[in-house]
């Protein structure tokens, strides 16, 4: 069975997760702490960051990788798109939330305000935490914007594009990090893709000693 | 024809050149700078990065998506592996070089260092170029980790990865920030890369005013 090797925290790890449980693929969990930089995990990815699949003898490191990989193997239903040019806007996509978005938002918030926390990293930057806290409006205003034109984020399908937009928003509301109230048209797409069967194990789990705010499972928050 | 928008500095564009050329496939160059944010380049790609590839009316947006895009498009040769773990590798190394390297490495100290000056950027961030400079050494190290186990970067075929630690090299080099003396290992390797056929029109071309050093182009530096 695949081992999704992963962190609460994590987005990028909720991402992987999402698409294994829209996919139906059985998988366990293994809870992963990267900063202890622990040498057995290193060997599994050495670039040291989550997730990491792991299957039979085979590790698959790092997000992009992993969300390709479980395309290649359980093709079905597809969510990477059905054609080359389908397919290069949701890595378009990809490459927007995992990285940019990531870099822009949930690295900063999330990491300053409840990384440094858990991981004894010391007092947050609380200038980071204000950019991050500016920037997440451009976000969520662009994903406004694709909400006027399109059905879902990269098409009139679901994909991989709204499973990491999706991976990256659940961390951050999380944290109780998410202006919903400014942001109706995104809202709107995240409480449907929320009200997914594929999110309610994932929202359920929490860390010790940091409960998210109650609207956080709420599927009318 | 395929139109692939660049900047010789853009290690990214630099790969997917690489790939195009290594396939054979015809394609034409077209120069942005990526700081001047044109409207007409920000409706090709709104993440406001290079490269683009366009194809009749069709925008393939980012290196990750670009290099996926050609693979779909241009299947041979087959640079990015033969079967799914294959592929997983490639595509862990090429996250760890487009991403991570771009970040530690490429970003800072060409980007304080020639960047700023050709966007008339402000004066460089020494303290970042120094930071640079110091990570360059464990990347040059990871590759003569994976020489000493591999005939190439991902295994035993040259692969996407091979291509875009090579774009990220051939960026530094120009900029003459990489210590060759130090790490003999990835100096084999990136010699026997840099003398492909499809090196050379890159290795050619220069930004006015600013020369690479004289080892820039030689294949016995």
């Amino acid at each position: 069975m695949i081992v999704l090797v992963h962190h609460l925290l994590c987005a990028a790890s909720r991402a992987v997760r999402l698409q294994l449980s829209e996919k139906g693929v059985a998988f366990e969990l293994r809870v992963e702490r990267p900063w202890e930089r622990r040498a057995d995990f290193l060997r599994l990815n050495p670039a040291g960051d989550l997730p990491v699949l792991v299957e039979d003898e085979n590790a698959v490191a790092g997000v992009l990788a992993a969300l390709e990989y479980v395309e290649e193997i359980h093709a079905d239903p597809p969510l990477l798109g059905r054609d080359p040019q389908q397919r290069a806007e949701v890595r378009r996509l990809l490459n927007w939330f995992l990285v940019k978005f990531e870099a822009e938002v949930t690295a900063t918030v999330v990491g300053e305000k409840i990384g440094k926390r858990i991981s004894n990293g010391g007092p947050p930057n609380s200038r980071a935490i204000s950019a991050g806290r500016q920037n997440i409006h451009m976000h969520l205003d662009y994903v406004a914007w694709l909400m006027e034109r399109r059905r879902w984020l990269a098409g009139e399908q679901m994909t991989l594009a709204d499973i990491a937009a999706a991976a990256q928003l659940s961390v951050l509301d999380y944290a109780g990090e998410v202006p919903w109230a400014k942001h109706p048209e995104a809202k709107d797409w995240y409480a449907r893709i929320k009200s997914r069967p594929a999110f309610r194990p994932l929202l359920a789990e929490t860390l010790p000693g940091i409960p998210p705010p109650r609207h956080y499972t709420d599927l009318d928050f």
